[in-house]
């Protein structure tokens, strides 16, 4: 199933795409559900909304505004982590990103108004959302704490990332991180998501392109790793890395500017389409 | 004011303390209150609750459980970033933590059951909680958003927080953050909480001993400079960074193992107390 959080009338709706049109499924979000324990599927088969036919004019909202916790993969694919001159490291190289941070599917991506930075970059990612929480999930059974998959964009202010041993601020500017348009159960797709191509275009032009088997550390083993450390909780993302590409590791660099498009597809997932916009008042 | 959150009967309460004892306010917590905007000192004359004569046997919980987020500053002592061998960055290093990590006062401090781990190292250090959010604050207004203080004992694993580039892990075990145990409103403390004596002891032993005026960027200006690239949100949580003595630069190494006892103690503002115990089934 193909969950579609939107808005309407300035309240978080959910829908479920069936037959070519949104059946709406009422006034609620996926983190709500999720941090009830309520199966989503059982759940959806019971509610009587109306439809909706054509999603022009839908105003999406990201699957989940609110994850408990969003947490991010980086250098998850060697020639990635090769262009950004890093060692490969052992372990997931994990960073986190804040709720205030996300953008929606069709929403633009914000290009933040400081003066010692040429521009945004993107990151093509796949995103996970934990349905069952746990501590010390073993690989082989990971995959049954994931809800499903979405699309994410990391867009990244690089000035920032590197400012301090730290990459947190260059990954948390307001309006930076893209996520949706659709939250698909692990149903729909190959186990753990694996064997899907993943391609980032801006404004048409495929500026990444790799192969989801490519990741150093697949969706069982790095749920598995972060839950020997930390809780997750029903709701949480996992924002899995991204393959080589990047603009900041071009000669000369590629930055997103105002009226860029960018689009991350991955097969059987979708696309995520974003517009880059200046941040008002700069 | 003092405020004080404990869990009554399974359910998260909050309370005042006046005259020695504490002044139950009802079944609430301060994310709640924050998040609805509502003036905390003008709500709380209002409460009619009971009196907790002794603190003895109170259950604390964390002033807030679920902050929307938990902003960390690393490296915002001179001479701590000095003995962690890192050159003093000219902008805030930032790092968060997600709630899964906090612990309340008196509450244990966990000491991971990963092989790879000597054990648990303590960073005292002091806690803002932001009261009004906003965007783009100016330093000579950014003390008017903080609604009060609280102490921080930033538990580390050092060995994962040094896995990969990012700290991440390191800082984001179970039960390794220490907050608490009171949110004290900023009209009880000088301005930006400057001019107080932070000190951090171990089994009785100072280990930890500084002036809160030789931050590198202080409250005010880490309150400015994080919001030019994130929206505040009232609740969030600034843990604004650790002097030097922490026991991973020590020679030999200082860290804490099961039964040891952690205090951070800040003029004004009191005592976080937590005994370390190791992770179960260890």
């Amino acid at each position: 199933m193909r969950y579609v959080s939107f808005e309407k009338d300035g309240k978080a709706w959910l829908g479920v795409r069936e037959h070519g049109a949104i059946r709406t499924l009422g006034e609620t979000t996926l983190e709500a559900l999720l941090a009830e324990g309520i199966d989503l599927k059982t759940w959806a088969a019971k509610q009587d909304g109306g439809r909706i036919e054509a999603e022009e004019g839908l105003k999406f909202l990201p699957p989940l505004r609110r994850p408990p916790k969003i947490l991010c993969v980086g250098l998850n694919f060697a020639d990635h982590t090769k262009e950004s001159n890093f060692e490969q490291p052992k372990y997931p190289t994990l960073f986190l990103r804040v709720n205030t941070s996300l953008v929606a599917h069709d929403a633009p991506m914000v290009r933040p108004a400081v003066t010692d930075s040429e521009g945004l970059d993107y990151e093509g990612e796949i995103a996970v959302v934990i349905g069952k929480g746990g501590r010390h999930i073993a690989t082989e059974n990971a995959l049954a704490h994931v809800a499903g998959y979405s699309l994410f964009n990391d867009g990244s202010v690089r000035e920032y990332q590197f400012k301090t041993p730290q990459w947190t601020v260059g990954k948390n500017f307001d309006g930076t991180g893209a996520f949706g348009p659709d939250l698909v159960t692990a149903d729909e797709l190959p186990p753990g998501a694996k064997g899907l191509l993943l391609e980032t275009r801006l404004n048409g032009e495929v500026v990444q392109s790799a192969n989801t088997n490519e990741m150093v550390f697949d969706i069982a083993s790095l749920i598995s790793i972060i839950s020997e450390a930390i809780t997750l909780e029903a709701g949480d993302v996992i924002v899995t890395g991204t393959p080589s590409g990047i603009g900041w590791a071009r000669n000369p660099k590629l930055l997103m500017k105002a009226g860029d498009v960018c689009e991350v597809t991955v097969e059987k997932l979708g696309t995520l389409r974003n517009t880059i916009v200046d941040e008002a008042g700069a």
